[in-house]
């Protein structure tokens, strides 16, 4: 049975993440992966999730408390372009989970942009240890999406092959823009 | 670790082939799959396999007589465009793979060409069973293997959702036309 794009990126993270890891959800939205990072990296490891809708951090809050996985996660309710300032110095991450676009059920006209998006894969892509992932699930189909899309393509297509493995995970045969999946390996 | 293309393939195989099924290896060439396939069928199970190669099926031939697999092999001297002609007429299939392009150490020459290998997709995805896959290598780096690779794309990308998944596995920053795999679902 084929995976879609979004389970794809669930068994990469299964396969990836180890207990003890700091990991980065980009876009914690309503915290399914934040969740899902959380249970991975055990009690030894971290989270650090990113969100700039209050409504996604609250809710996400409450989501990990009631799982009793909050003391694993530190929410941060500014931007994703900002990795690198909350970041400590010294410290890399196995992963790294974005989910472009808007917030479900959220508010459509608040959506991630691509100067941002491309700052902070840069960011990412920097601390990220050897044989470690940036996993971008690319929804696309609002208004501004093709424009996210083109820039975030553009740039990973121009990644050193040298220094990172960049995989397309998509389905050719369906209407309505449906997500797809960038995984980034870091060699 | 993100799988190359070939290795995501026969992960697709191993997932999807029980025992006693029958399958259908398209481009025997050196054998490699077709060696897999009757591993994996066991030995209720029944691979047939295609080449216009005499080379490629006495290559194969051998190799799998020495591995004590060739009863469950039927090899036919002929292109993958005969399917329907060979498959009894009330067999289907679970899987069927083709490897596009040239022999490896072969004849550079002779390559499979759009028209029977589409003509040999359409005969494969007309019996195949529910769930079962139709995979796809597509090497293109060789003269006529754009057309070839565009052919298949346009066919593929027409095919209907509610009746098949089309999942295209491929590397964006990779050099020197890197091969990449389609795998065809069926609903």
């Amino acid at each position: 049975m084929l995976l879609s794009a979004l389970a794809y990126s669930h068994a990469l993270m299964n396969q990836t993440i180890q207990p003890g890891d700091t990991v980065i959800d980009a876009t914690v939205g309503n915290g399914h992966d934040t969740h899902l990072l959380a249970r991975l990296v055990k009690d030894t490891g971290k989270v650090i999730g990113f969100d700039i809708q209050k409504q996604a951090i609250d809710t996400t809050k409450r989501r990990l408390i009631e799982a009793g996985l909050d003391q694993r996660v530190q929410l941060h309710p500014i931007g994703h372009e900002n990795i690198v300032d909350i970041l400590p110095p010294a410290e890399t991450v196995s992963l790294v989970v974005y989910n472009l676009g808007y917030l479900p059920k959220g508010d459509k006209s608040i959506i991630t942009t691509p100067g941002s998006t491309l700052s902070s894969v840069k960011q990412a892509l920097s601390r990220l240890k050897k044989n470690g992932l940036v996993l971008l699930m690319v929804y696309y189909g609002h208004q501004g999406g093709e424009e996210e899309k083109d820039v975030i393509l553009d740039y990973v297509e121009s990644l050193p092959q040298k220094n990172y493995s960049v995989l397309h995970y998509n389905f050719l045969n369906q209407k309505n823009s449906p997500p797809f999946l960038i995984a980034i390996e870091k060699k």
